[in-house]
């Protein structure tokens, strides 16, 4: 599907800049030097991917095959430094393009799983784990809880936009169609999720025993 | 040998449930959401396996050839949110269960060692990887410590299972008995460990040098 | 180049010894038990190589093809634990042996991954992967913010020592020579980082702003 390709690939560019850019921010709460600024960044960005492709067992990896990408995302995290006390001022723009980077990910993760003929729940699942894994990864190296599994929709929209894919897809609607119907649908609902504050109910659980 | 196979396989249902009921405790402490609750539980139950075929090399992963392993976990996950008052009552029970879960599915990594000719030393390996890297990733996830690294007797009862297994194999007895002897032996070491409360010697190490 | 390789094959071994040595005191500062000790020191020494193959989709890794690597790197950690006492009176002989392995695995990755004929840019971070990626591993299982991302020069004695050892393979020079003054100047480079103190500007970013 080269013509979906090209829809989703200037996307794709700017979204792996702005998760690089807030993984950067991350860093910075956590005091690292520049370097692991720039490692933080290509590792959040690419992260999603990188275990995708492992965990499929398809090689080469993104960024061994186009290894610009690490220039772009690490190169984007320096940027951060120099930009930080301007960046926050763009807090919504960066929820936005994060958002982009959701969907936008998740497309292209399922597009990956799709072509290998896997099964439609390991498509969805392929899909999460490109959108998602990246912020989970870049939580463990900071040292939180990651927020993946505690804040507002965020796994449950890259899920939606997975499903509405591979349902158009599967019922021979336009590819190009349907990439912008599952994009702009989950785009919408994170941005709703974010503006309305809609979590998942908690599961609060204390007790002694483990 | 289906054989075997045919023995472990209900066992390694039961096992892959509990698994991810523990880990949906977890996940409540940590005060995650439904979404969060089920996938600790697919990454806990199905991590370890994961894990010893990445190292491995041995694609595909067993839940992407068999994606209904991820419904059985999350689904149990999400249950145990429901059932969370009862279930701590059954504390026994569950420690039992997660006992069968390590033996069996040391049983079941040593397995796919020995079916790629693996050495020796690397199918006890793959054993103890498939029985006690899930629990590592969840405690990683939950931000702590894993218990493996200091709790009571587990990777211990994971490798005494294999070396039993795998001797016995290599020895040239019936699979099936081997499965039994390994498999009764480590569970009961696993549950002698848990009542007697037998653990290593600890290190303890306390230095300012680095 | 089995020449270069029989330069390096003695080095390695040391270091492996010597990053499993300081994994064990890392272990020891968090109350592990012995065999979690042993587990930890495998990781650390073992870690970088194994995610950089897991990446590059080289397979098998080192360790599984050689197991007896799983016995030396274990067998030094617990060593330590018999040691600690002394151990620290070495210090500084630990600081150099930590260093050479560093420059002596940040070669050998330039080696497998220029093997595998990847792009240049992949052949360095390859190479600091191999040399790097263990003590985030460490790190992150005893819950720290990786060191790497934060403390002296580390992951840039890595490029420099990969941008010289690439540089000098493609200009023709001998892979002897190459790896003989690549391998100095990252390690004089490092100890003289220790000993300076020398650090990567930080990005110290406080923000409410998530």
């Amino acid at each position: 599907m080269p013509h979906t390709e090209a829809l989703l690939f200037p996307l794709a560019m700017i979204a792996l800049v702005a998760e690089a850019m807030t993984a950067a921010l991350a860093a910075g709460r956590r005091k690292m030097d520049w370097l692991g600024v720039a490692m933080l960044g290509c590792i959040t960005a690419l992260g999603g991917g990188s275990m995708r492709d492992m965990l499929l067992g398809h090689y080469p990896l993104w960024w061994v095959k186009s290894p610009y990408l690490l220039l772009l995302t690490g190169g984007a995290a320096l940027l951060t430094i120099g930009l930080a006390r301007v960046v926050h001022r763009f807090h919504a723009l960066f929820l936005v393009l994060d958002a982009i980077g959701l969907v936008v990910f998740t497309i292209m993760g399922c597009n990956i799983a799709l072509a290998m003929d896997q099964p439609l729940l390991i498509v969805v699942v392929a899909g999460m784990i490109t959108g998602c894994v990246g912020g989970v990864i870049r939580d463990v190296l900071c040292n939180d809880v990651p927020l993946l599994f505690r804040a507002e929709l965020y796994a449950s929209v890259s899920i939606v936009t997975g499903l509405l894919y591979i349902g158009g897809i599967k019922y021979g609607f336009s590819p190009d169609l349907v990439t912008l119907v599952a994009a702009v649908t989950g785009l919408v609902f994170r941005l709703l999720a974010i503006r309305l504050k809609l979590e998942m109910p908690k599961f609060i659980y204390d007790s002694d025993a483990k």
